[in-house]
């Protein structure tokens, strides 16, 4: 067998922790697998480069700051080789330049366009455990372009479909995919499969245990994911294709509170005039969520959507400036909200899941503010402060606990 | 002009550091010059990062040691691309791999074979600062190698011969190269001029200003280097091919307390015994520097060598596990000595020089061990406690002070 192992920063953040690693790794080499190893920096390291970095300039160039980061990875997967060579176990540390990893050229938000198996595969010919960086890849230019936070996901997901992995193992401080935040929802119960689209949305709906990209690129792929912790042997979840529909409908409920409202007031009722606003927005690199139109008075429209709140204050100043071309009158904003959203492949095939969960909702007195859906995906727009009561009132209703 | 700056790592330890060298670069750029910034990693950076090595494994691999010390310098000069950007100049940092640096595959102890200078050309051609990491190169198994301690130097020479830079100028804590080390003799005088083979001697001989190398690579391929300060404008001291005769005969006194004296005593008189006991020794990587044979009891011979003080331990062994098939009756050794060295172009053509500055070491009272001669070289072997009272007897002797 030919596994990925992907280990995150808090999984290498000292000597015990590499040596833990390590030994996971060996165990499986020594068992007949080829061994392939993801590391992301060590701890926080990749936050005190930032640190230093901004210590020079409050802006510093993004290829720069590409080509600072990068040296994070490169210190783990240089002590992980060092700490499994110790052990009697061949391994070598490579980084984007040696593997390949072909990215486009965005620093600071690069993807992955293809991977060299060349070179890995000739060090597991060798034997060798192979390590490679993680979150980092090279673009057209020769130069160093990193994938963003959480990137390293997506790097064990490329480097296994590029080497036709059988598996690919992203370890993380939790036992797997959750119901729901346990930290929220205590009774929230582990899954023992999710299938690619359900993750991708709550993955992408603030449930932290997979990078977005990744799980869009194992879908792909065809790659099948097993989200397990590095602290223990617990089975942990599967992501892939096809998940045999247990009696639950709903796999997951996700919450996120980094969202803000925006509404734009009076704009003229033709055609057209919505996707301009919205083009102008994408154009300067908003991402738009929920969208809800309304008729508002004297043959006009009001159109409310959703932001992250890092983007409210930018999409606010665009918004502004082309007021008038986009025959807006008033724009007017909303911080304290937050997203909840039940997750489930099955969802769509069965009527009465909505009203379920609005009757959920209903019966903790929580208001809903706008509605959204897709294929596998419910979300409703509530105030934040009754996020926790809304999260356990849905988890509940649905029958999700243990 | 194409200008090739290096700065070592004290001149890059931190922010202001950083700034100073920034605008020092952007002055010379300013003036028109095309700029390329060679830098060693920031302070004790690489000292940290051994650190980090051998708290995971005492003998960690070469091979991961070097790709866990390039990151050193990939953090100095993405940061100096940084402040330079910051200040409103162009620029860009390159690695090694980004040069293509190519080098021999010696882990730890590399040298370069070929600098490609493509890329360089391509980013001063947009008129940026071009800032390339010191100290590392790629070896044909396409992995980082590094080049042993100030290796730096080397980087800027083998990159001011790859562009036919105009100068190549060293930047470091003193001013120039003195006719001694001025902490051991006070009125020792800065060169303005010295000769290839002249400092050749001095970097050997242990005046740290140039890394030995890089001289050597300076003289083949008619670099001519400017070794500086960092911290004032003082013009430096120029080191080319031929240097006008000055009166002076000699150019500088150097001492060199890191050296052990080894005595393989009673070895067979016959034709090829030395050749093979240094053979066994340079098999294993261990230099030898003044050798003394003299004629031993009944027939045999008594050999005497210096060795580098880390050597000692091995070269011992070394000759302990052969010594019967080196014929050696017995070995001993001192480490209690030290070189002392004047250095001169002009010495050779000049009878007497030896006897001049053995006659200073005697009037101080200092007794000669051993003597050793090159063209440009004359060195004596000393007890260490002398060796303060040797040079500066030395220096006052040939009139070297100002």
């Amino acid at each position: 067998m030919l596994i990925v192992k992907k280990f995150g920063g808090s999984s290498v953040a000292d000597k015990e922790c590499i040596f833990r690693v390590a030994e996971r790794c060996i165990e499986d080499y020594r068992k007949g697998n080829d061994i392939i190893v993801v590391l992301s920096a060590m701890g926080d390291t990749t936050d005190e480069l930032i640190e230093k970095a901004k210590m020079i300039t409050p802006e510093p160039s993004k290829r720069e700051m590409d080509m600072l980061l990068t040296t994070g990875e490169q210190v783990s997967v240089s002590l992980m080789a060092m700490a499994i060579n110790s052990m009697g176990v061949p391994a070598v540390s490579l980084n984007a330049f040696q593997v390949a990893m072909h990215c486009t050229s965005t620093y600071g938000n690069a993807r992955f366009k293809r991977v060299d198996a060349e070179r890995i595969r000739h060090e597991l010919d060798y034997k060798k455990i192979v390590i490679v960086t993680g979150f980092q890849g090279i673009n057209k230019y020769d130069d160093y372009a990193t994938l963003g936070r959480g990137g390293s996901d997506t790097t064990a997901v490329a480097i296994a479909a590029a080497l036709h992995a059988d598996a690919c193992e992203i370890y993380t401080d939790v036992d797997g995919v959750y119901t729901a935040d346990p930290r929220i929802v205590p009774n929230a119960r582990k899954l023992d499969a999710i299938s690619y689209d359900e993750m991708l949305e709550l993955a992408s709906l603030g449930a932290r245990v997979l990078h977005n990209r990744s799980v869009e690129m194992a879908k792909k792929y065809g790659v099948q994911l097993v989200v397990r912790s590095s602290l223990n042997r617990e089975e942990g979840t599967v992501v892939k294709e096809v998940v045999k529909l247990e009696k639950m409908l709903i796999s997951g409920v996700a919450s996120d509170k980094n969202t803000s409202r925006v509404s734009v007031i009076g704009v003229d009722d033709k055609p057209g005039v919505a996707f301009k606003i919205f083009n102008t927005l994408a154009k300067k690199g908003i991402n738009v969520d929920i969208i809800l139109q309304s008729v508002g008075r004297e043959g006009t429209k009001d159109i409310s959507f959703t932001v992250a709140q890092d983007d409210l204050k930018h999409a606010m100043e665009i918004l502004e400036e082309n007021k008038e071309a986009l025959t807006i009158k008033e724009i007017t904003h909303q911080d304290t909200v937050a997203k909840i959203s039940i997750v489930g492949a099955g969802m769509m095939s069965n009527p009465g899941v909505a009203a379920k969960m609005f009757e959920a909702l209903f019966n903790a007195g929580v208001n809903i503010n706008m509605i959204a859906t897709s294929e596998v995906r419910i979300t409703v727009l509530i105030d934040e402060k009754d996020v926790e009561r809304a999260m356990i009132a849905v988890h509940d209703g649905f029958g999700l606990a243990d």
